[in-house]
């Protein structure tokens, strides 16, 4: 069972936006079993979406488009249906209530005569209703094949996407079982890891694939096993893993499945009744941030402080004027009493702490760009560890932020 | 001149990683003058690859490959480029070399076999030098078309497009002048706005095309256009923004060009030399994170204080007990408490705070999944709005973090 998707936008194909609507959607048809034949992004054209999904009507199964289905003049998927089924647009008064109470609620205005136009729907669909937005989800059947049109704003589809497309997909389809298993590893390059497990790596099963997904100081080895037989994939995985894990066992730090390395430490706090604070320099609140994304962060993570200003480290974390002269603001010293001071501050289990620079110029202090410190502190004790993470600043805001979730997710497994 | 770039791996299908390479290549050929005319994502999977590569060929002048080049079993992209120019595997020394530096510099261990691989080219490519990885550029030519294929990890790909390709671009072709111009609006809905201007977009020359961009609290409005006569495109938008802007003067609040609005903040603060601070409560570091992730930074940003849970904002923004059990956590109150408190504990010229309810449950107030309070603080006044944004946890930081903005750079622009 295949599937496209076909993403509709000029936005996307110049780079204004990038398309997170196609990882969403990869990511949840794949784990009812469907596996994605193609990813196709093009501009609002209408001879070209045409093209699209005549194309993708050969290659596919189930075709998700998403994208031009809002109310003014550059959206045109609705008619370009419209032409490739053969169909006309009439007035759906779901949906027209739908506009209506969405105006009432949040805008305060009767609705115009564009709004009005989001009733449209070709008489061939099933409309699925939007809660978040005017443009209705539509499903349209032909030939044993589903074509699914969603708007392109992520939250609209992704609701659409959960509530109503996997559901039907799941009544209409038998799917295979697809699993993945992700083992996260650092330390150690793709080809040094590749040369080690060859020997495994040749004798996998046929309907086994394994990839290499290496970034910024680890690789990712993802095995991925499709069958009708589910017990056959789960029982198979398993076995490859136990086989794999020997092999790699210096450099092996955890699975990554749905979740983050900092969903799974949050899950881990949560489970253990403990508690997390943070004291950022060069990572600027990313740290935060990514708790504080997932919910129920709130059960472990009681707060950080973002000092930026090497003024805040004093007057806010305490750190003594010093410590910081005597040893530089980028130092094990400063980086240990933040984590240390923060703990205490907000009276947590656990706190991280990163001093660093960034970059692209030196700032505070003499440290190279690229000169992280990270450091640890439990009730008992603090560790800290220094990198040089390179001279692009994303790039090292990213590593810091990576590798503070794995300092702090051993010191968490070993307590 | 169009292009069509084709994303190589399975990891972009199933939605373990977002396609961020597609929007970087999609900016920088639209701005040399070259459009994008498919984005194609595909598995590493040989016939497809050939289908893809032969389906570009009819339709675009530039042909840009990316992804599949590692080291391991899993990248067959080499070998299938082979198959499409009916071409052979040579070593390459400069490669050679470039890997053997990279190894000593790096890894600190002399390279393997499957190392060694990384320097096979197909004899008909010009190598691009990766100074960043293993994995070489290629550049093909053939019928007057460009193939380049190029390393999937990011910061690889980016080195060789700006270095490499883009110069040899310019070089081989002659391109047409693409000017965007991208006009932010806040407070009015795509439909409201476009009822307003139907009239001067049906007026619009034909080389020129409108889009509306919404997204969270705010529509972008972009004008495109495409012609060899730069004068003349530059001329013409510059006109017909001219005869928009009075039109939408109430929404009006910048332009986007490179630039996004926390960072066109960060530039005012910077030339007007003042400073701020953040206490951010629902939106988690968000807010800090989105100012700290620009370079200069530090110029304006003195630090921040995640508040998470209610007893640091007492404990830390010394916000009295009183006024959060009089008034809830989430209220008016609480939040001028936090923006006036952390203003004056940072001692800057502004600050912002957010305090609500994220969702998906109630937290430690009775406030609705959704609502938040955001003020800002000057020396002199306190302002604060309440919104109630929705029921899904990101949305709601998405759009607290968007509309703290938006209060802060109308009352900077005021001061």
């Amino acid at each position: 069972m295949q599937a496209e998707i076909i993403t509709i936008g000029d936005e996307i194909l110049i780079g204004q936006i990038v398309d997170t609507n196609s990882a969403f959607l990869g990511k949840e048809l794949n784990k009812i079993g469907v596996s994605i034949y193609q990813i196709t992004s093009i501009q609002d054209d209408k001879a070209h979406i045409l093209k699209a999904l005549k194309e993708a009507e050969e290659n596919a199964d189930i075709i998700i488009v998403t994208g031009g289905l809002g109310p003014t003049k550059d959206d045109i998927t609705k008619h370009t249906l419209c032409e490739f089924f053969n169909d006309t647009l009439v007035e759906n008064k779901e949906v027209l209530k739908n506009v209506e109470e969405l105006f009432e609620k949040y805008i305060g205005t009767p609705i115009s005569d564009i709004n009005r136009q989001q009733a449209l729907v070709p008489t061939k669909a099933d409309v699925l209703r939007n809660k978040f937005g005017t443009a209705p989800g539509m499903w349209i059947e032909q030939n044993g094949k589903v074509f699914v049109s969603l708007p392109g704003v992520p939250y609209e589809m992704k609701a659409l996407i959960t509530d109503e497309v996997i559901p039907r997909l799941r009544k209409k389809f038998k799917f295979p079982f697809i699993k993945h298993k992700t083992l996260l590893t650092y330390g150690l390059g793709e080809s040094a890891i590749a040369d080690r497990i060859e020997a495994w790596e040749d004798a996998l099963p046929k309907y086994i694939k394994l990839a290499y997904l290496p970034s910024l100081g680890r690789v990712r080895l993802r095995l991925s096993a499709i069958d009708m037989d589910r017990k056959k994939v789960e029982t198979e995985i398993e076995k490859q893993v136990n086989l794999l894990l020997p092999q790699i066992e210096d450099v092996f730090v955890g699975y990554e499945e749905d979740h983050s390395i900092e969903a799974i430490i949050g899950m881990q706090l949560t489970e253990k009744g403990k508690t997390l604070s943070i004291a950022e320099s060069c990572t600027g609140g990313r740290i935060a941030q990514a708790f504080t994304a997932n919910a129920g962060a709130s059960k472990y993570f009681k707060g950080s402080v973002v000092s930026y200003a090497t003024a805040s480290k004093t007057d806010i974390l305490k750190i003594p004027e010093k410590t910081i002269t005597e040893n530089s603001v980028v130092s094990k010293e400063v980086a240990e009493a933040m984590a240390n001071n923060v703990r205490e501050l907000f009276d947590t289990d656990y706190a991280i702490s990163t001093t660093g620079n960034a970059g692209p110029s030196k700032g505070d202090s003499d440290a190279e760009v690229g000169t992280v410190w990270i450091a640890v502190a439990t009730e008992a004790e603090v560790f800290s560890e220094v990198f040089n993470f390179s001279n692009q600043r994303e790039k090292v805001i990213m590593k810091a932020t990576t590798k503070a979730f794995e300092m702090l997710q051993k010191i968490i497994s070993k307590n």
